[in-house]
Order: structure tokens, then sequence, then C-alpha cells
């Protein structure tokens, strides 16, 4: 029998009326005569009021505290959407992460899967009851509760649809599915009807918002085909799977991030390993870094830059300035008036004009380009944030027009 | 080494000033070197609220997903009474009913704790951890969430106290005690010190609304010494324990309960065999009947009285008319403007002025007693509902002036 796997976030059951109408969209399913298991994330402001109490008792709490508080969001919405089908005549059972068999590490806050254990909802499937998951939650193996950090709802359906074998994974959200660039930027932005795991990988780690990476990195490991639409219309969606490479190279999108700081260490000395040093000793400090540049050494001297997220900057000046001493930097700047603007396509790396031409459309747009840089399938620049939006647009036009 | 348990109401925690306040009660438990386990409610109106969710979306929820729901509540009240001991600097772990080993049989919104599987908890005081668990709750063999009903955080008090041997289980809500009498109506009256189970048991019955019955049973059959105490101030309280036989006959408390509607079946034939006809009638569905009376046979026909709760009343009267045949009563008459008056002192079967006593009491005050019932501990009167609040001072000025 033919299982698809839906998750439904915050916004798609906020209350009463949004609750109904999921439900009436997942027995729309079951009455066609699939099988169908659905993850729900906490409803709207939930987790955020939660937090909100928390807060007010204590802002440092524990996040094992955190984790059992925020467990509850989940719980509270697979128990309303399950009553609402109920009301609706169709058999239904909702679980809890810990029920539905989510085993995860011991990291709170932000838990990886480690196996799910499907007996309980392969039994409950069996007997043909809809069932309902609570996502973003499991436990750990001293049976507390874990949750699964940002994206954690979508990672739990895709974990979901890889253990049960889906035949699809769907994303519901508020958006229709994923776009050539942010409409609210580019008004010709048109919707995509398919698109790689690699190619949304870039995209959702550029800040297209749509899936969380962790999810899209997940469905490429299991090859979970993933559909992500909006629960408020039947539009098609987009769908993202193993896409065979095309001759042609395609622009699939472009995408804008906010989410970044720009740091420069002016007139480090240009011996071997300086590099190596600075970059290993944030590694350690679990900090991600993006864009690196390195100017050519100059009277012995270079100058060092990369980007890292605004999150991450304050760590990273610390961590820079507590080891000054080895970095031995003549000055270090830092700036979040940046922007990173990227282009998204297989098969770039073969086709040496693309680069070309999206720099001509930012020349042409009198957009200055701090930084580039280069992957299989993307290229990105960092530009003046003021400059963001309007360089999204050119290359837009350029390429995708 | 000592080991307290303590239950905290969902008016105790209600906000975070008051959760705050029940934290500094525990660590100041937890400092004197005690080990200390607590069962805590949903907070304040958190019950009601997540009722009125459901309620919007399904009136007719299934009680399995009603329980999915409800179990939130407590969750959260762990959690947040967890970060408000963490703030204080003192090790502590929430656990949910499930974590905490309790294992219910299968009766959705009203289920009966089995066991106990305490090794969890054990490990943690081990640990020298303060540990919360979440009351109201357990799961059953289908690992599904279940919640015990009303007066379900008491019992998973007691539960818990037995469960782990304490010392002391320590009742904690918004009044002092168990009193002579409610403070409301009877301005004389006052707290008592120590009270027996069976005492305490016909109190709780009798509408005191300190403990509810399960827990006073519970703690009868496994000998927990049961404290009831205000979260407040620290007053002393009332002990609930086996309190030894003495000669002397003692009122110890005054009730009132309103929750009492009265059958009259007029005219019966008085033939043997028709009480149990009528009495097994309403056992067979679930319906407890309280005082009954029956009247000498005269010309063939007598009459039977009887009470049960006014829930109960609709389905009672619907059983008497589906079964009218059989009852063959020339009349059903039914009220619910009456309550219950009793006096709980143990000894009192040896004292046969009591009685005496009390209808005196309540002549003097110009009340007619509707029905009368006794046993080995307690007198019971009806009255008309308009006369319970004098009744109960009359009695009280009587007894225990």
């Amino acid at each position: 029998m033919e299982l698809i796997v839906q998750k439904y976030g915050g916004t798609s059951v906020k209350d009463a009326e949004r609750v109904m109408n999921v439900a009436r969209r997942i027995t729309d399913v079951y009455k066609s005569g699939k099988n169908i298991v659905v993850a729900v994330s906490a409803q709207g402001d939930t987790t955020d009021d939660l937090i909100e109490k928390a807060k007010e008792i204590n802002p440092n709490a524990s996040k094992r505290e955190m984790d059992m508080l925020l467990a509850t969001g989940e719980q509270i919405s697979i128990a309303l959407l399950a009553m609402a089908i109920e009301k609706l005549g169709y058999p239904v059972i909702s679980l809890t992460g810990w029920q539905a068999g989510f085993h995860t590490d011991r990291k709170h806050s932000n838990a990886r899967i480690k196996t799910i254990d499907t007996e309980r909802i392969q039994a409950e499937l069996d007997r043909r009851r809809i069932v309902i998951v609570a996502g973003f939650q499991g436990i750990n193996r001293y049976d507390d509760i874990t949750t699964l950090g940002r994206g954690g709802s979508d990672t739990s359906a895709v974990a979901l649809a890889a253990a049960l074998h889906a035949d699809v994974c769907e994303i519901y959200t508020d958006v229709d599915g994923v776009y050539t660039a942010d409409p609210r930027i580019v008004k010709d932005a048109y919707k995509l009807d398919d698109i790689s795991y690699d190619e949304m990988l870039e995209l959702a780690s550029l800040g297209a918002n749509v899936l969380h990476n962790r999810s899209v990195e997940m469905a490429k490991k299991y090859n979970v085909k993933l559909c992500v639409r909006s629960s408020l219309n039947n539009n098609e969606g987009t769908y993202v799977k193993e896409v065979k490479q095309v001759e042609k190279m395609l622009v699939r999108g472009v995408a804008r991030d906010n989410d970044v700081a720009r740091i420069a260490l002016c007139g480090v000395e240009d011996t071997p390993g300086k590099a190596f040093t600075v970059f290993s000793l944030l590694a350690k400090s679990g900090i991600s870094v993006d864009l690196i540049i390195q100017s050519i050494g100059n009277n012995g001297k270079k100058d060092i830059s990369f980007t890292v997220t605004e999150e991450d900057l304050p760590m990273t000046l610390k961590l820079l300035e507590e080891n000054k001493d080895v970095i031995n930097a003549n000055e270090v700047k830092s700036t979040t008036d940046v922007s990173k603007v990227s282009i998204v396509g297989a098969g770039m790396v073969n086709n040496a004009g693309v680069a070309a031409k999206m720099f001509e459309a930012l020349y042409d747009a009198h957009i200055n380009i701090n930084m580039i840089a280069t992957s299989e399938i993307k290229i990105s620049v960092l530009v003046d944030r003021k400059d963001a939006e309007r360089a999204v647009v050119a290359i837009h036009d350029k390429f995708l027009k």
C-alpha cells in the first residue's frame, strides 16, 4: 500500500480552524486508500510562549529541562490534530516522539536522530490508522526527552519517510514551493517544479528558508523524495529528488543571506600555517567559517578575510583577541553590514561563462563585490547589505527572466 | 537517609512567583539533609485551558487523546519547577509519569496505578538529586499516556511515598489542614492536629474537599503517614495516620456535601427482592447509591428513597424509566435541593448518645431531617439545602465549640 509522510509546521496548525483544515487534507489522502503518517510542529507561538515562561523563572535553565518543557508544544498539537481527525470520523492515533520510537543522541536542544524503532507506527498502520507523530523530539539512551533544534520537525518527517520507506515526504509550509528567488524581492520569481538535493542544500544554506539543511541532507542520504508545498492551497509544490545531470547549464535559483558577518585580519605575517592556526582555532569552538579570501603576500604581510554567521561574530572576535599574540595581525576589522548573494545550479562548474555573466549583472547594476566563492554548483558573492536586494533582482533578470 | 514526598497543587505553582516559592520550600528540605521527591499538578488554569482548546475542535474527543493533551500540563509544571530549583543552585531532575515508572490500567481519564517502577527515581536519589515528578499521569501496558482522574496528583504522591517507603507524604494545598468544619461556614471551626485514615475517608467523601478519597485509601492501605498543610505558610498542618482508638468518643468534624440528589420511589409493591432489583440495576451502570431508607410496608405497598450524586441523577432516572415495568412504582420523585450533613469520629458506634445529641441540635435550630444514615464512625442526615449551613453551625456548636 502506498505510504505518504506529511509534515505540517506551526503556522499550519496555529488555531482550531487551521487544525481542522489540516485534518481534512490528511483524511483526503487516507480516503484515497493510502496509508499516512504525519509529523507536526507546535502551534503558532507556543514554543516562544514556553520559552518566555522559562525565562521568567530561570534565563539559564538547563537544556535538559528546556527540552522537557518545549516537547509539550508538539504533544499539544498532535492531540488536537488527532481530535480533529476523530471528529471527521476516521481512525487515528497520536504518538509522542518516544512513543513513535525516535531515539537520539544525548545532545539536548540539538539532538541527532540515531534510529527510529518503527514497530509501534507499523502496528498502527497495519490497523489502517492515521498516525500523528510529534515532530522535533525524541528520547536519548537515558529515556530523557530531547529536541532536535532548528528545522527539527522537517528532519523528523524525513527520518520517518526514510525509516518507513514512504513513497513521498510532503513538507507543508506557508509558501507554494521553492522559487527561483524570494518573491518578495523579485517580482518575476517563479516556482520550480523540481530541484536536486544538492541544489536544495545550497539554497537552504544560502538563506532560502524553505527547508532546513539537516532534513535535505537526510533526504539525500536515504533517497527520500521530498515535496515542498503549501497547506493553504492545492498547488503542486516543488519536488526535491535526484535529478539527472543535464548537459545544459542551469541556474536554478538566486538566494540572499543576511546572516553574515565579515572579519578581516589585516597585515598578518606571511608564513606557512598562519591560516591554519586561525581556522583550526575557530573550528575547535564549533564556529563554521564560510567564505575565505587571502590576499597575495606583500612585504612579508598578507590579509585574511572570512565570514561567519552573525550569531558567531562575538565569540569569533573574542577568540581572535585571546590569541592575538599567536595571530599577530596589525588590525582586526569586522562588519555585519554585508549580505551573501548566490546562484545555484547543477553543472555550473562546467561552464566558465556563468561567473562572468553574474559579475556582469552586478557591474551593470553598479554593485561592488567584496568577496567571491565558488563550488561545483554555486557561485556566491559578498556585497554591501544595502545592495543585496538589487543584486538579487539584477542576477535573476540576467539568468532567469 | 530520611525521605520526604511532597505534593503541590495547581494553585501552589500557578505563576513564576509561586513556583519560586515552592522551589525554596523544596530546597529547604534538601538542605536539611533529607532526600525529597515532589509530585506536581498542572499550573493554575492550565488544565481548563487545554480542555477549552480541545472542545473548540472536538467536544467528543476520545479519552485517549484527552489524556495525551492534558498530560502536557504537568509536564510544563515539572520543567518550570526544576528550572526554579536549578536557579537556586541545587541538583534536580524532572520526570514525566512514564519516566518516573507509573504504570496504570487501561482506563483513560480515570486510570488506576498498578505499579511504580522506582528504579529511575531511586537512581536519581542515590545521586542526591531532588526529583520532581509529574502528578496525575502514567502509562498503560500499550505505552499510551493515561491520567488518574480527580485528585490524581494526591494519589500520585501517596503512591510514590508508599513505593519509596517515605517517612512522610506532605500534601500542600491552599488551606492550613483539616478543620472541624468548613471555616467559611463555621467561624469557630479549628484545625485538627491529627485524624485517622477512616475519619479522613469519611470527611473526604462527605465533601470536606481537602484530600481525594483514593489517596486516603491508598495511604491507609500502605500505612503512609500523610500531612495536609499550606504552601503559603509554615503552620504545622494536620497529620493523617493510624490513630489509636480512644475510650472517649470524639466527634472530629462536621461536613456538608451539596453534591446529592434524592430519589423517591413511592408505592412500590412490598415483595421480597424489590429493593435488590432497583439497586442491582443501578450498580450495573456504575451508579453509587449513598443513603437508603425504606418505609415499613403498608397495604402491600412501600416507599424506597435513596441518594446519588447530582451527576448520576439523569442516568438514574433514565434507568428507572426504562425499567418501570419491573419496578412498578406509583410515582418517581427526585430533587437536588438537599444536602448531606455528617459528623465523623472514631468510636461513635459505642456511644448511643451521639445521634440523639445531633438530632437535638437540629431540632433546636428548627431544621427538618429527611433521611438518616449511620456507620461505625459517622452519622449523616439529609436536610433541605437551604438549611445545610445552619445545620453545620448548630452541630459544630453542640459538639466542638
